[in-house]
């Protein structure tokens, strides 16, 4: 077993600072391989982004403290693989969405 | 012969534990390679998670066990995938979805 | 020639017994590599389900009867594939689905 | 020159003999390499299907005869490819589908 | 320099002679690898159709010829790939189409 | 560096010189690997066209030299690709088109 | 750790220079691996032009330096990824894009 090998998160932000700092204070976490920020709502203040991170044994409570020490907010939890592989979401014709 | 692969199912469950708590929980499991779970409705104390489970021999019953001691309900299987390899959900003009 | 290779079935069933054990048992017979089931809609007492069966030498008659064993109406055949190699259906701007 | 390599073809047929026995047919033929049935339209008494045919120097002549011998009827070729490799059709800005 | 690598065109032409025998026609061309001939619309008389042709030093005259002996009129030449390798049309945000 | 590897760009040209010379002339060019014209409007005495052109180190003022040689009218660059590997444009929730 | 991989940024600049020479501009930066440059709207003045950087511990105030140099004003960071690897953004179903 590998822990958590990835994390979806909803986070809610002011501009500064910016997403190029934020990417790298949580690539400093020994365990992160890659995170990708993706701003989808810019605001006058704030902006909402998606934050993905891949890794190995990824700790939920050390990333939401970075997270957190840079004032951002995290919304939601929206997706976490983990084990051996990373395991995708597989369409079904049951989705409600 | 190498039983179930993937098992995809439709979960309620409370916002605590979390999906990380319940990724790790079933991904202790010998039989599981790897657990994604995706959040599609988070409502004030509830969510709906679809888990796609891949892995050999994967146990129903088992898997049914740790969901429910981690507080979860199964809606329902929306998918399973048996046998040697993996077999996708082929499209055919005929589906109804 | 490796006789059939893909057989796709659009599937009637009571809820139990469940598409896990289902498919196992489709995956005990020996041409079987592999079988998807997908839920497509479910309803108070029976739900519809599409089977993707691989394999070589796959019998029609003999996945029906255990199909039949298990309480399953087969609706249709919507698609088969045989040969040396699985060939996928080619879209053209013909098709009129 | 590896002659044609691929032919789609759209069939008019009873619902017996089944699209199984149809595959097994085409692919008794020494050129064939693979065979794909897709049912696309299910009538009271007959059915609508494509048919995917792929090898090397397939003959038109003797793959009809095999599918008429079955009670089929070829509404339409709507795909060719020959040469040595099977080419794809290249999508463009004027087609008019 | 390798010359023309592909030529797609936009053909009408009578239902005889077929498809399959244009397709081996074209392929009988030293310069051609091969042949992806698509049908888009079916008329009394005559049938539009599609016509991929991929290979080394293409002779756009030849090619010309050989279709005008079959009966086909080349409505308009709707993509070219010359060089080295063949280069896709790269999708950009001021596409008109 | 590897300079520019990539230029799209949208043309206005007379129907004649063909598509095909134009092709053939741009890939005399050394630095040129290879390139694809799409047509994507005709109308009666011109045609609307887009090249994609890819190379080591190319010069747009030699590019746009042949075109004009050729008739053609350069209306607009639409992408550039530069450096070591081409990059392709990545799609965000941020994109206006 | 390999610092920032990729940035993707929302530029407003003149006609000239153009996105060639600003591609050649910012791939002369050594932790520059390759840039892609998309134009997707084009005004009278001034067009909006989209930049996809991807390198190793990308620096975005020295980015930013040549940018303003060649006249052009970073509207957004769109998408920023950092790390061994880059990672893509990941769509789920709380997606609100």
């Amino acid at each position: 077993m590998s822990g958590i090998r990835r994390i979806v998160l909803d986070i809610l932000k002011p501009h500064e600072p910016k997403i190029t700092d934020l990417a790298l204070k949580l690539c400093s976490l020994k365990e992160v391989d890659g995170v990708n920020i993706t701003v989808y709502e810019i605001d006058k203040a704030t902006e909402n982004v998606k934050i993905t991170i891949e890794g190995t044994n990824l700790q939920y409570d050390v990333i939401k403290e970075v997270i957190e020490s840079m004032s951002g907010v995290i919304h939601s939890i929206d997706e976490v693989a983990a084990g051996r592989r990373i395991i995708e979401d597989v369409k079904t014709p049951q989705d409600r969405y």
